[in-house]
């Protein structure tokens, strides 16, 4: 089915311009078999198939969700060389750091907004983009309430939530202060956390400690029980764990961990088991000279999340040397408050882009169900950003059952989301995918050409606060997020001064021809043919389909990917596991995609921003006049 | 291609008789398309393909290699109801053991033959089959001359080997001692064991503790660096694994640690990544109070091959265990001296049967080839016959690369030793193969049935003395010791008293009924015609081929089996990676196979002892008269 959409015939059969004349139509028909893709509205799969012919309704959705002037700004900046640019530069800095564990100090130590020493404040640090008091969920109330019986700052948890009340207490996101926290994320003064540093850049990134499994202060449980494990974290751990790293004499690469643990099962969100024995291994010769040596690693021996915070910082501190790169549409932050998702992109500076927190679709403790579930939280959700956790599913087949789905449909997800992602990670590479690289780097306008939402594997709180995790899943990161962070984003002038035609949208729907050198976009002209139906002739395996393997972004544009997605990759087709990981290309190679130009036609114009994933010969002209 | 050796087709060509008349065949090669699969003597494969058809040229093998005594006896023994029960009772003791690692003792105490404090004896335990002095290769000529060093026998390289070139030290096999040691395997009186119990039976298995990389004793490395680290294993390394396990309370779960690590990428021979770490983490928080933690827990943490050893005594555990079943042709012991290969089976009692040494196909060092090469050496082949290492290939992609190979090949290999094998355990599972039971328990009849040889995955030692590895690869048992077992297994007496029919080779080739009660099998027809030639009509994905998802063994009888295992499975077939580990069924149901009757036919009949791995419906009568 897949294969009747390549080439030349699918693309005559709906514009009918170019290479092999129409009369060839009624000849394509008449021969068999034939067989047909129909794109977008399912009647329209009707008329060729009472015609005898063997059609596949495919569930293509227009970009931008069909609005038409984003789905122009859509077009605009797909393809833009400005953008490309930009987005080759954040994803270049995002790869290039290695983020190494070498610090574990007090948070007042570490974030200077956090030194209640001088400044007198009562500040939390919370999950997600920013929010008030009134207005957070119960996991997160719990965590407050937590957190000023750790500082002191209440006697009770009664009189924590009155001194909450007053608005005695201030809080803002850990992402404001290059840190992240897991679920709801609170971080106080006195609360340990460690630092990941890129030597090259000197950047510096943080996290709080993974308090294990079971009741924890992140998941919202409250008790004295959490509160005991909360004090010994700091009064034990991390002194222990400081003075094993100043013994130990240098940091601990996470990069290689990292790399490590995607090859023994984990995806570094949602299971961490290999790269927190890892990790433990490290450090277990440095840690067992101290004084607490044996519940220490005790304790870092049942925690099996315990990489998970590091996985975190590691990927906060690369996702933050992407930010702030002008024009460029990467994702630098994903991350969920409980009650909102926000997403921050590298280009749009601080503005957070939010939209009403998701349900959690995922399997529950005994005794729970979904409507005991809190909406999805935490800053974890960076962990995608950097190719990890839902982008790595394909690394960690056996938290499939565990997050509900199929070994295959976790291969399918890291596929999936490999058409949303600027490159490929070249150390972080997935073996049950012939060890191609993970998808990483996600690209605003790809997920809003091609509607495939950023995939998350998390855990799941208890909505009311002081109970705790009740669950794990799958959630995907609303659109709308996306589509406001579209909103703000401006196209970029064009160095050759046709700016000025491509900024009028009065040119858009089957304009034919909207010219502007370096603008070739699919994405504008598919919003303009909300549906279409491509006709082919099967012609076997089609060998250009994109395919994990190349070193592109494999996001196709056009029909082609609404074909590919909806469908999986056709048996016949390359294998991601025929190709060993010698085969594959990376990171670096993966970012130097052809930033080519095409002028648009009237619904089909294929140049994307990677010569390997258009699979279709584009038919509108290029000009060639981009550089 | 493999659909065209499906069903009755394929036998009516070749018997001309029942179902569907001859007056079909012209029919049929009249029609397009028709395609052939020609099993055997490439020639065959012309006729028809200078008629016009497809043929496919099967690289199909006689069964016990053409010996016609030898493919008598394997027929008598096919489906034999006193040999399917044997087996069942075997492979069923082996999958019972719950190894638990116990204790770390001196060798002396824990093997009484090696007790020389009362014996005064010289004796040394040794890889593989028995051999003398003059006879060992040069790795395990080092081993020796080092364990005479370690334990005070001699003072200087030259005085040890002069040493035993008079005769005065003693050698007996590992294996005889309920004891396994990687590479030379030597064991000396003095070397600390680590010690494996089945707290159901009592029963205790040993190993020598793992050197760790590099220059090693056991791949026959000499030198100061060499025995420093031997005499630190025995003096700090032991009484503080000692001690710990002891601190801990408990012994610590090998079969646990070993189906975790399955899933991190490991298979528990060639690659102990993964359950080193694990390992490391179970006994980190005791290791830590001890005098010498530091240096005992950064031994552990550099050691990647640590588990390797607890591996092979739990294999050796569990496979001792089937030893001494009558009739089962269950391999029990799969071990390697350098010179020779040896097995031993569950029903030959204390018998080796040996062939010349394999040379491993595999990568070397910089600087070494295969002329620098052993060939095949060592104990941690029992890791194969407990279903691990080669068996388990599918997974640990990760040393694909390292033992030479595609992780196609990988999953591909899992599957070919499926056929074997007599089960799947119910807890080690293979998640790139949708989490179906590792292979285990091999079966000298489904060897020279299929003429598929097990594989390991082993390390390259150097062929003189004194320098150690400078590879690592694949290799496979030689068919000789199988050929050599097989001619010793003596045919069990039938219920029912027509043994004496049986027993007569003269009634064999294409004899059409050599009745017998429950002596239903496909391997003396086979043996009977040296080749054939199946037509059949392509009739789409055949469902009922041999699938790893099925319980019993996956091996099928016939020409099926010889086109399932040389084509390997066409994409069309059901995947194993379509299932999940849910629908893998567990060890004890696999080994419920059909022990039925069947009338051989002159060339075929396909009545094998599991009803899930015979394809074709038998052309002979089945009598019934089995039970």
């Amino acid at each position: 089915m897949t294969a009747a959409l390549d080439g030349s015939g699918a693309s005559t059969a709906l514009a009918g311009q170019d290479a092999p004349p129409p009369s060839r139509h009624p000849a394509l028909l008449g021969e068999a078999p034939v067989r047909i893709a129909a794109v977008g509205v399912p009647d329209f799969a009707e008329v060729p198939r009472t015609g005898g012919a063997e059609v596949t309704a495919l569930d293509w959705r227009p970009p931008a969700a069909g609005a038409p002037d984003l789905a122009w700004r859509l077009a605009e900046l797909t393809g833009h060389p400005a953008v490309e640019a930009a987005n080759q530069e954040a994803v270049s800095r995002l790869l290039a750091v290695r983020p190494v564990w070498t610090r574990v100090l007090p948070a007042r130590e570490a974030i200077g907004a956090l030194d209640d020493r001088t400044s007198g404040r009562r500040l939390l640090l919370h999950a997600g983009p920013p929010i008030a008091w009134p207005d957070m969920c119960g996991p997160m109330r719990a965590g407050v309430i937590g957190a000023a019986l750790l500082e002191g700052w209440a006697e009770t948890p009664e009189a924590a939530q009155h001194l909450a009340d007053s608005g005695a207490l201030e809080f803002e996101p850990c992402h404001h202060h290059e840190a992240v926290g897991p679920m709801g994320g609170i971080v106080s003064p006195s609360m340990p956390v460690l630092e990941v540093e890129d030597a090259a850049s000197g950047r510096r990134a943080y996290s709080n400690l993974n308090e294990g499994a079971g009741r924890c202060l992140r998941y919202g449980a409250l008790g004295a029980d959490v509160m005991e494990r909360l004090r010994w974290m700091g009064e034990v751990l991390a002194p222990a764990l400081s003075a094993a790293l100043r013994a130990r004499g240098e940091g601990v690469d996470l990069r290689a961990i990292t790399a490590q643990a995607l090859q023994m099962g984990d995806e570094c969100h949602s299971r961490n088991t290999a790269a927190s024995a890892l990790l433990l291994r490290e450090l277990a010769a440095e840690l067992s000279t101290g004084e607490h040596a044996r519940a220490v690693l005790r304790f870092l021996a049942d925690n099996h999340y315990w990489f998970l915070n590091f996985s975190m910082a590691a990927a906060k501190l690369a996702t933050s040397a992407a930010h702030g790169v002008p024009h460029s549409t990467l994702v630098t932050t994903f991350a969920r408050n409980g009650v909102e998702v926000g997403i921050r992109v590298a280009g749009l500076g601080d503005s957070w882009f939010t939209a009403p927190a998701t349900q959690v679709r995922g399997l529950y403790f005994a005794g729970y169900g979904p409507e005991d579930a809190n909406p999805d939280i935490g800053d974890s959700a960076i962990t995608e950003t950097y190719g990890l956790g839902g982008f790595s599913l394909a690394a960690a087949p056996a938290i499939t059952g565990f997050v509900g789905g199929t070994v295959e449909e976790a291969l399918a997800t890291s596929r999936e989301m490999a058409r949303i992602s600027l490159a490929r990670h070249e150390a972080y590479r997935l073996p049950a995918l012939g060890g191609v690289g993970a998808p990483v780097g996600i690209d605003v306008r790809a997920v809003l050409d091609t509607g495939i939402a950023p995939v998350v594997t998390t855990g799941i709180s208890h909505r009311k606060p002081g109970i705790g995790q009740i669950g794990a899943g799958l959630t995907h990161a609303p659109l709308e997020c996306f589509r406001k962070a579209l909103a703000a984003t401006e196209v970029p002038p064009f160095a050759t001064g046709f700016a000025g035609a491509l900024a009028d949208p009065a040119g858009g729907v089957g304009a034919g021809s909207a010219g502007g050198a370096g603008a070739g976009s699919a994405g504008g002209a598919r919003a303009g043919s909300a549906a279409a139906t491509a006709v082919g002739r099967a012609t076997g395996p089609s060998a250009d389909l994109p395919s994990d393997t190349s070193a592109g972004p494999a996001r196709g544009t056009g029909a082609d990917s609404a074909a590919g997605r909806d469908t999986g990759p056709s048996p016949d087709l390359p294998s991601d596991t025929s190709t060993g990981p010698a085969m594959s290309t990376g990171a670096d190679s993966a970012t130097d995609t052809a930033v080519g130009a095409a002028k648009r036609t009237g619904t089909e114009a294929a140049t994307g921003p990677s010569a390997g994933s258009a699979t279709r010969t584009s038919t509108g002209s290029a000009p060639g006049s981009a550089r």
